[in-house]
């Protein structure tokens, strides 16, 4: 699996996540892509345990995009693969790949753009050097490169 | 409000819409949508009564998109606009403006992109004459025009 | 319908209302339920406009029951009638049953219990002397009758 | 932890799990017992792989109850503990207990009934012969006892 996404999470799909159709319902990948963040965040050790636990997530969310490519069906292990794809003053990008965990069958790929700001007026702010040094560490070289809708090589799934 | 979003409905925000920030969810205005999409075939006639009325919806979707302008919140009362902004052989793509319907603040844009497919194959159909019919004389000489994320003046919206 | 239970409010059955069975999910009753108490509480004017909508409802919810009926399904409207069965020191409980609209069929009936707390400490608080003295008014003698589980005549549907 | 239920799984909360009093909201709960169900059903055979995984489900749920102890936040790991506590002729009954992991807290308790149905008619089955022994096998002498609210000791927990 591709190395550009240097964070792996798996979930189950579960009843309450498929629709009429037995699939999992388009609006539910924007919580599994939420799922993802969450794990990277604290990969990255800015999920602070108690009710205090969002105090480091003082961000909205700009836009939000999902390109659906096979249907994922109950009982599915879904791997979410995940990367911040680029970060600018306020405002970054995480970006997804959910991959069919036994078969290796791309799933769903997309990415949510982010915007830091002060929770009570929702004015920007700059992102925490603390974040910032943290992401820029664990990303490497490749921030920056291929945002957006990823590019997905058929190499980087089988 | 624009001639360009040719249907409106509106809708609600519950307590089970809204998320720990006490705005409504970032997943959750891929609902609002799909329950515009519902009034729209509603409107044209493609909504059945019954136990069947899914049948005229054999379609998947390829793509969802959302860009988040405002917060709304608990109680607010918001207007769905959707059209359909293109159709080709197979696939066929719903834009979206969500308005707090008092303030006339534009919450949220987007737009889905949809395939009619054969239920049991997932394998790309034709659009069905009597819906392509249908909408191309709902929607007029708009159709094909402003596709993709909806490009939105002031003067749209106030 | 029966009169025991003072406020009716309407809702639709959206497409991320329903399950793989094509039938509304079992928890989103419990949606429905509370979207009736929000609508129960605007009703005698204790839903406030704006982000501090949510001031008066400082509550937890202590139980809460559901007894299906019949499946509802996509698009059905559906009336949830709902009323304060008793109030006590510092509980309540509103008890509801929901009909589908069209065929008078009763869907499901349950309670909720709740209680009235100071939300830092979660200890629980008298109901305001205004919030007790309007629901009073409004259910009459019928306030302390047939609490818990709803005990339904067929005459009260048909 | 008590013996009495046989069954433990494990289950993070999620940032789509939380209301806006950023505690776990009333109705996910329902999906909490769900999701212990099919761990249930999974455990002892009945869940099958691949799209027909449905195929050993025909149940439609006759009543749902839950009690509310302490409130759940946003990254808690709960534990839900569960059994099957009656089989009738075609009914039967889930009964719960969650607890936070980390602190082994009471979070919440409550049941499910459910009737094997025909799918088509939804008139009632027996249950199937080879669920029955399979279930009187796991819950052992237990079966039949301590039905409804489960009563619960503390030192069932602590």
């Amino acid at each position: 699996m591709s190395q550009l996404f240097k964070l792996k999470t798996d979930l189950r799909v579960f009843f309450e996540d498929v629709d009429a159709y037995q699939v999992v319902h388009n609006a539910k990948f924007f919580c599994f892509f939420e799922r993802g963040r969450l794990e990277y965040l604290r990969h990255l050790g800015f999920v602070d345990e108690g009710p205090d636990c969002l105090r480091n997530l003082e961000v909205v969310i700009a836009e939000n995009y999902c390109s659906y490519k096979k249907p994922a069906i109950l009982d599915d292990i879904l791997t979410v693969c995940l990367r911040i794809s680029f970060m600018k003053r306020s405002s970054f990008q995480f970006q997804y790949i959910i991959i069919r965990k036994n078969s290796k069958e791309l799933i769903a790929c997309g990415y949510t753009t982010l915007v830091c700001v002060d929770r009570k007026t929702l004015k920007p702010t700059g992102i925490k050097p603390g974040v910032k040094n943290a992401v820029e560490k664990f990303e490497g070289d490749d921030l920056g490169k291929n945002t957006g809708i990823p590019e997905i090589k058929i190499s980087d799934i089988l």
